[in-house]
């Protein structure tokens, strides 16, 4: 749980501006679910959460159990189950919020995760895909991530249903310690742990199988080796249909991923348990960690008693932050202005004041001796001077020397100071 | 609890970012504290808390008890006491984010309440008047009212040191009936209470001198009727500091509330207990309720051992919404735009929807024979229609029947609609 300050609040809000329009341009409309939910619905979208995992409390009144969401689709999911399941599909729907989960590695305290994100629900019509929506979303990724200026983003896809048709079999306690070990692509673990089970030769080949990037193996080449190795398990659906949305991904290089990089990853078995088909995680240079996940759930919402496919992703707005600032990227602050104030000339100043304010500049009044170092001190771009006579109405770049705007009335000055950039 | 969908959503996005645009205009800088926080820092800015009020958890780390804030001023003192407290004074800081309180009334069931306010700490320099603060927050309370189009608000000011002088003496008990009563402007049941009492004809007294706004008795009267009832008083030094602030915020017409009406209440006592000075509630046709309160609280900081003065009010941004309602103002919804799709000219639907999104606005392409009903469902404004002759690309508004923009290609069709409003 962390504070954050005026400069890093407006980094974020411009980042949330940023992607949420870069989301309405294609059709999503933003909603809003409440902070808090009942564990209830939350299980049902997510299966049983463990105890320690999730906050939770119970309402004095009703008694009920609500718990602080570690994850919001499944309350999209119920929101659009109870109130906008009679709507004409597909139905495109994005959010913002905070989310809360448990930090990984030795302080596992609860930290709030800021994410925006996207659901595609219903069927996609108008085009021969099995999975147009797969492919809609998958380009949305890539260019939201261009729209961010991540110009090294990776997208490394794979699906849920290769790994887990092949782990689901096994006993429960082998199976979540064969799933870890492909999470770490540590095949030899894999082999130790399933020695003598038929299903130990692929799966512990399978971590192998990715690639697709530059100066990597191809993608053709991958599915060349994966084909043979998959054919006739349960897996070979699963890996039919990541192929098919592979071609489709890479097919027409004028409507590729926003420049994102497309990787394969046919071992994946991070993510949710509610994810059903093509998964992704979205990567970018600095965090050390995706910037972004999604994937097909296509039973989520029969959960919630609206059976219809669907598929979505989110953005880890900390990350996505920590990732532009690896790139260079920043939001200019707009100009701001403190208008230095003589004892003797309060009204003089107040009209700057207010002449900016009309032009959309952010402007106070300040004590003249003061002026500057408060200008420094609170970020604000500029210190404007009333001069009282023309000529003399001034506006000077904070840490800098030398006048950025004269003119010879507060209005002049402010409509400079709104035009000179 | 509930949910916002898309309309109401997109509503009161644009009334967020009214808010903090204007907030930002008058140099308040946006801050963002936690959803949850420790509840020893809430306790320590607002009192004890009745546990059946707040929500609250327990951290399974480190054990702690944290809540869901019943108010944010106590967060945003916390951070500036600990983060801020070294920055120059006087520190504007605004901040947007959702309390946790119950329902007043019957069901008395927790509900969220999205707020937006400002703080304004520390010294107020270059004025002549002590108030200087509270003047600045009074007219931005005003100010905001007028942009976001409330023409009929108003802004009740009162004191908190005025009845709570009178009441802090009598024992506990009492004394909450007496500011029940009092509250509910019941004078005979405020005199039943203290009947024999030295306050009592006070007290009682002190419910009926509201008024200053039009039709109703004058300031000046009733400050003329408040001075020898209040004269000897422990009110008396607030009953004065009331009567100048009521003089600098009406004295400059130019400069007044933004065509806010001023109103007297000196028996009010409504508010949080932290209220040390100056307090108001912001009124509006329509909800019933106010739509926004803030006051002087200069005891908070000492609380956190950052001793300074502290004034700020909050916007209840529910309230503001039905507030507009009720005023008719909406935000108009951006254009947006179906581009109808022929199963063989999917390349031309493309173009336009990509044309369209190079100029800022939304689109997305589905099925000819449907896109019409889709646009309305979804409230996009326009559907259009790729041509594939010069003079055949068209967009025509949702539910009219005439085309509102024709062109010679997809291009010129985007930037035609960008340009047409």
């Amino acid at each position: 749980m962390r504070d954050l300050l005026p400069e890093e609040t407006r980094e974020r809000r411009a980042l949330g501006r940023l992607v949420l329009d870069h989301f309405a341009l294609h059709g999503y409309k933003l909603v809003t679910p409440p902070a808090f939910e009942l564990a209830e619905v939350l299980e049902r979208g997510l299966g049983a959460l463990d105890p320690s995992d999730v906050l939770r409390f119970i309402e004095p009144e009703s008694g009920e159990v609500a718990a602080l969401r570690p994850d919001m689709t499944p309350q999209i999911a119920r929101m659009v189950a109870t109130r906008l399941g009679r709507e004409p599909q597909p139905i495109r729907l994005c959010y913002e919020g905070t989310i809360v989960r448990r930090r990984q590695g030795r302080a596992r305290r609860h930290r709030q995760v800021p994410q925006a994100g996207v659901e595609l629900y219903g069927e996609v019509p108008g085009t021969a895909l099995a999975q147009a929506g797969d492919l809609e979303i998958l380009r949305l990724a890539g260019s939201v991530a261009a729209r961010l200026g991540l110009v090294g983003a990776v997208i490394d896809l794979g699906h849920a249903a290769i790994a887990r048709s092949l782990i689901e079999p096994l006993p429960p306690a082998l199976a979540a310690e064969v799933g870890e070990a492909l999470g770490q692509k540590d095949g030899a673990r894999v082999e130790r742990l399933l020695a003598g089970r038929p299903s130990a030769d692929v799966l512990a080949r399978l971590g192998d199988l990715h690639g697709g990037g530059p100066g990597e193996i191809s993608a053709d080449a991958l599915f060349a080796r994966a084909e043979p190795l998959l054919a006739g398990t349960p897996a070979e659906p699963g890996l039919r249909e990541l192929a098919a949305l592979w071609t489709a991904a890479t097919r027409d290089p004028a409507r590729a991923l926003g420049g994102a990089t497309l990787r394969l990853d046919l071992g994946e078995v991070r993510g949710f348990a509610y994810y059903t088909g093509a998964i992704f995680h979205l990567l970018a240079p600095g965090p050390g960690e995706p910037i972004g996940a999604g994937g097909r759930y296509d039973d989520l919402l029969a959960r919630f008693d609206a059976p219809m496919p669907a598929v979505g992703f989110a953005l880890y707005l900390d990350a996505v932050a920590w990732a532009r600032e690896a790139a260079g990227v920043r939001e200019a602050a707009a100009r701001s202005v403190v208008v230095a104030e003589r004892p003797d000339a309060r009204d003089e100043a107040a009209a700057v004041v207010a002449a900016l304010r009309e032009q959309g500049i952010a402007a106070i009044a300040h004590p003249g001796d003061d002026a500057f170092a408060y200008a420094a001190a609170w970020r604000y771009t500029h210190v404007a001077t009333a001069g009282g006579e023309p000529g003399r109405w001034r506006a000077q770049i904070v840490g800098a020397a030398t006048n950025d705007v004269v003119a010879d009335d507060p209005e002049a000055l402010a409509r400079a100071l709104a035009a000179s950039r």
